[in-house]
Formats: structure tokens, sequence, C-alpha cells
């Protein structure tokens, strides 16, 4: 599958190496196009992987993924092109840090989330929110944490959420522990999560934590 | 123990009928004291439960849990009475639900909880937050839900919440599942979950779920 994923940094070339490794055709894409991590990357990655812009990267993807800093997200897609995002498979895994703190504080929280305005912004996208809920080493990686836990997914198009739920089992997750919450508005759940995962990170003194929804 | 429960709805009778179960002499305060609720509750209760208003709860509680709807927390702790909290290990269950919805609404979200509150607003009351991450049933039996699933805890006062620890442990929570986060502010944590319960309780069509925290 062809891959552009929007973000050089650790989630972006965490989650773009794996990609690459699963044998899919990536191309990492940054704000100027010459970023230097996007080329170290691309060197390593050998022939399955590629630097570019946003724009070189929404372009070449069936399947885009958002990961850059939250913050930026909007920047980044508007840099990505509107033309390059519509009819896109758009995978939202950025959680909305305005301040890192502590305390963090989100933006927006409460009323509405990232992946909602990433939706409004770019209603001929699919946006699909997922692993937020993890840090890098874990999306790709589920095993890295032992046992049974959890992944999660929100999104209105449900083609899009089996193809997000074809990549996430390809990285290790079991079908069984892919959640579907429902509609993009259940990424406001998952996003004010993340200030719970940072207080679980800060008492365990480590991050490669997950949760596991446990009913009778 | 002496329990003052301040709430007579399904989660302030649930939690004062476990208290009195286990042998803890309660009593269960409403607004105006001749809540009929209460007085059934009492009924039912006898010898370990007594019904009267909210400062009648807080006079008499070595523990005072704030179980009220979240929005009136506040409201019925300034009746509980300043003096019958000070010095009282106050345990905040609710959660600051301002709009049920969909989309449910929360107040405060962010940059604040409702646990904040009530600890700037008591300030000689020692705050614990704790059990609003799942519903009244497995609050009080967390066997209600099979295998390791986890509780949480946020306070300033490392006293106040061994207290809750004990307490927690009594109702069969696990020495290793109950997850201790911090000082109060990790509360903010803990409300927004509500978000991300709401949307695993409707995707699951059931309220009786939990989450563990997994590591390696």
């Amino acid at each position: 599958m062809r891959i552009g994923v929007l973000g050089t940094g650790s989630v972006g070339s965490t989650l773009a190496t794996r990609f690459a490794g699963l044998g899919h055709d990536v191309v990492m894409g940054s704000r100027t196009g010459g970023n230097a991590a996007a080329a170290a990357w691309a060197e390593e990655a050998g022939d399955r992987g590629t630097a570019g812009t946003f724009a070189d990267a929404a372009a070449h993807g069936e399947v885009v993924v958002s990961a850059t800093a939250g913050a930026h997200s909007l920047e980044a897609l508007e840099a990505a092109g509107r033309d390059n995002l519509s009819g896109k498979v758009l995978v939202d895994v950025a959680n909305p840090i305005a301040d890192y703190g502590p305390p963090i504080r989100l933006d927006p929280v409460g009323d509405d989330s990232l992946a909602e305005r990433i939706q409004r912004t770019f209603p001929e996208a699919r946006v699909v929110k997922t692993l937020n809920t993890v840090n890098a080493s874990v999306m790709v990686d589920p095993a890295a944490v032992p046992g049974s836990h959890d992944v999660f997914m929100a999104g209105d198009d449900g083609d899009a959420k089996a193809t997000v739920r074809s990549l996430l089992q390809e990285m290790g997750w079991a079908a069984g522990n892919i959640r579907d919450l429902g509609g993009i508005s259940s990424a406001r759940g998952l996003e004010m999560y993340l200030v719970l995962w940072l207080g679980l990170a800060g008492s365990l003194g480590r991050y490669d934590l997950n949760i596991h929804v446990v009913t009778p």
C-alpha cells in the first residue's frame, strides 16, 4: 500500500519505519521537504522509503498518517493540500497538546477534538483517530507490552476504519483488541485520555504502558 | 468507622449499603434530611444506617463521601458545612457532568477538576478522588468484573489516601490494583476519562466495565 506519513518526529519516523518494514511504499513528509531527519530516515529505509514535502507525502499515500505534533496538525495538513487528501484515509494519531506543562493543557478539549477539527476542515478526507493512546514503540509493536491490551478507533467512514483495522493487525494488534468506539466525535474521549495516560506514566515511571478493557 | 455519605442516588446508596454491610456506622445525608430515598435506605440498613441532612452526615463521618451528582457537589458540601468537613477525609467519587448529552459535557474540564475545586473550596478537608472511573456496582464489588482491573486515587494528603486505600481493600480491591496517581490535580485525568468510559460503555452496550493498566 502507498502510505504518506506527515511528520518526522519519533511518532512519524517509528510508524514510517514500521510501514516500510511491512512492505508498504512510504513517503515521509516534512514542512520543507529538505528536512534532515526525513532524509536520514529515507537513507535507512532504502527502497521502501522516500523523503518529501507534506504535499509529496499526501499525494503519494492511499493512506495518509497525520503524525506531527497535534498543535501543528492542521497547518501541516493545509500544506499537504486539500486535493491530495480528498477521498484518502487520513489517520490522525496526534494529541492536541497546547502546553506540555506540567500540568499538561489540551486544545481543543471537552466539546471538540483535534480529529473532529481535521474532519471538519477536510470534509472529503476520511478521518480515523487511532493509536494516540499509546507511545510510538507500542503503536508499532503491541507485544512490547505483555498480555492483552487495546487500541481504539473513531471515525465516520466504515471503509476507512476497515483499512485502518487491517494496518493495525499487520502491526500486531489482535482483532479482539481493536475497539471501534463509533463516529469521529468519539475521538474526544481518546484525546482526553492522554491526561490519565500521562498520570499513569508519571506514577509508574515509564511510557510503555497500555490499558486493557475488561468486562464480564 | 463512622462514614457520612452525601447523596441518595444510586452511587450514594450503593456505597452506603456496602459500608454498612462491612460493619461501618453510616449516615446518609440529603438536602432536606426528610428525603424518601434516604429514609427507605435507613429502614433497610437497620442498626448500621441512619438518614439525615448533609450536615448530619458530614458531622457524623470520620470519612465523608461526596456522592451527589457532580454538578451539585459544591452546593451539597456547602450545606454539609465547612466545620463538619474540617480535617475529615473527604472522598470525591463524582464526575462533573454539566450535560449528559450526547455528547456529554464536563465542567470543569481540561485545566481544572471537580476534585481540585472541592479541595480549594474546603482547604481544611483532605480530599481524595477515587472510584469515579467505574459504575456503582463495580465500585463496591470489583469481582463483578472478572480478572485484574484497576481503581485510581488522587489527593494531596498521604494519610487520607491510606484511609481510602484501606476502605477500597475492604470492598475487595486488591492492593496491587489501587493506583495512586499523585496529588489532587491528577483528578483531571480521572474525570476526563469519563468520556472514554462512556464511549466504551456505548460501544460494548454495558456499564460493568473497567480497565487494567498493563506494563512490561
